[in-house]
């Protein structure tokens, strides 16, 4: 087991990240012992993980309470969100009690939420199940529920006390969300880490094959990472929006053709082409980098190409993202492969020949 | 005009408090300019304040949109939320925008919170156009919604950026209102300050009577203990557990005769009472200065009975008030007049009696 802290004063945290790790007791005990603890999860992950993790936490000390949601981003919803909190009320949590997200983003972002609010807060532990969520959603307190008129629209920051992210989990894991997260793995490397990005290059078929050392590496290596931007900016004020890159295109695939049909890391890998072509057009990358990044997303098994719709769409689907500032478009662009800034000044006309560039 | 400075660290905030303040641009200038501005209200209080507000924030160099909810208690629901949610994205309000609540105390807890989760979390104003808002929700940053299982269930703790409280505009408010806040202002006293509260003895014709120095004097010196209380213990960890006295009680009043049929501050009258009782039979006050309490707070035209409910059916009520922790029920207690102490080791027939010796 490895184990990394996210610095961010009062509210560090550790992520523990192993193999078996729901499995011990003692990962769980300082933070559930004498407590009443509801397990967030979804029908897909809990019989798999569900029976292993409420031992765990039993043998911890804690009290558990299972509060399953629907599968799916569509859980994502004020219904599901009042569901959960109905249930934690039900249950009778307290402000002293404890909550645990065990599954992917949805799970994550859903049960965040919800610890954010009940009760005015209270405190919870991420179990990440997906590769998406312990690369991504493990780092950054990002918790949040779509809205009609867009993605994660209503949320808040709220930090976990801790991360338990146990890559044995991955094995039951659908190909195709394996995929989904080294989308985002991609990503850390592209904007973060040259180096990084040059292993990803070497290794992504054992990614792919599941190799469990290599699993592990690339989740502390993107936490890592993350955790190092997330540090220096927590509320995402400024540098931390380049965590953003391809995303801005990403949710507009997402919200086009409806939450849910694109996973989020396959709408975030063409997203990031088009991201990439729009740095070429913008003139802070080389055509050969922006091939080269087309040629490993393609290689991880993910969309180089977004969902036919017409340019204008995606233009007024990005218009709502809450990334747009003082009414312009802002977007994070590369200024070479391993390094990423955030641009407000473009001409809309590039960004519409990019997305031209990239849809099917 | 004076102004009181509410420590928190980071995120202090100041209060103002005058007369006529809201058509003052100059106090909404360092938080508005340039910006687009969300003004949440309810039709009570918009064809008074709206057009002013929306004037001075205007010349203070902000482009309003008005969010109009509906008026009472049950707007404090998920419904209600969603629809501020759904008007801010529509009217395109982005992170760096900012909210400002114009109304009473559900207006700014809803706004409030709305403001926390929106795009996870803009700056927000607080205009309070009630005498129980002005006193009570302008200090602490509580936001919240309620719940079908219980008030205030679902919230965060969000801080304004400053608090602007205009007691002229007490000037519309219906005696009710006007009689409801001055419960939470007796609580201040009760649990904070002796002086203060034979102030109150003494001058609380005067404050029904809308002397407008005698408010004045109230929302200020109210703010100022409260304001204490919460700079020690922000998120009531511990010792802000005390501006909860009356409130175990009250709270099981608007939930057993449904929210929005008693004032909060009435039932929070009534369940001072209660709990001036319980102090009595748990020995840490005299009879005598329990029948000051209830005097003071008859005087003031406030109720000294709770609803005619089973005296059972306010403890199953309070058994999910958040207060409750490990399962006992928790109560605060005065120890003579001026102070107040939490308390969890209660005979549960000492409750049971206090109930019964204040219902109608």
């Amino acid at each position: 087991m490895q184990t990394l802290s996210v610095a961010l004063g009062e509210r560090s945290y550790p992520i523990h990240i192993g193999t078996g790790l729901i499995g011990e007791p003692r990962l769980f005990a300082p933070y559930v012992a004498g407590k009443r603890v509801a397990v967030v999860s979804n029908p897909v992950v809990a019989p798999h993980y569900l029976g292993r993790i409420e031992k765990s936490l039993s043998q911890a000390g804690a009290q558990t309470v299972p509060v399953l949601i629907e599968d799916g981003e569509r859980a994502k919803d004020w219904k599901t969100l009042d569901r959960v909190i109905d249930a934690l009320l039900a249950a009778h949590l307290r402000r002293d009690s404890l909550i645990v997200a065990l599954g992917g983003g949805v799970v994550g972002d859903l049960a965040g939420f919800a610890a954010a609010i009940y009760q005015r807060g209270v405190p919870y532990l991420q179990v990440p199940t997906t590769l998406l969520a312990q690369v991504d959603s493990s780092v950054g307190g990002k918790t949040a529920i779509n809205h009609a008129r867009g993605k994660n629209m209503v949320g808040v920051f709220h930090q976990p006390l801790a991360v338990v992210a146990d890559v044995a989990t991955l094995n039951t894991l659908p190909d195709r969300e394996l995929r989904a997260g080294i989308a985002e793995i991609i990503k850390h490397g592209l904007v973060l880490d040259l180096q990084f990005l040059e292993w990803l290059e070497q290794h992504v078929d054992k990614l792919l094959a599941r190799d469990a050392a290599a699993l592990a590496h690339v989740v502390l290596r993107s936490c890592e990472l993350k955790a190092q931007v997330v540090a220096a900016d927590e509320r995402e004020a400024g540098r931390r929006a380049i965590l953003n890159f391809g995303h801005t295109f990403g949710h507009a695939i997402e919200a086009g053709v409806g939450y849910g049909e694109w996973l989020h890391g396959e709408a975030v890998a063409a997203g990031m082409v088009m991201a990439a072509e729009l740095s070429v057009r913008a003139g802070s990358l080389r055509s050969e980098d922006a091939r080269r990044v087309k040629a490993l997303i393609a290689r991880a098994g993910l969309p180089v190409r977004g969902p036919k719709l017409a340019a204008e769409r995606y233009l007024e689907l990005m218009q709502v993202d809450k990334k747009a500032t003082g009414g312009r478009l802002r977007f994070i662009l590369l200024d070479g492969l391993g390094s990423a800034t955030l641009r407000g000044d473009l001409d809309p006309l590039l960004v519409h020949e990019s997305i031209v560039a990239a849809v099917q």
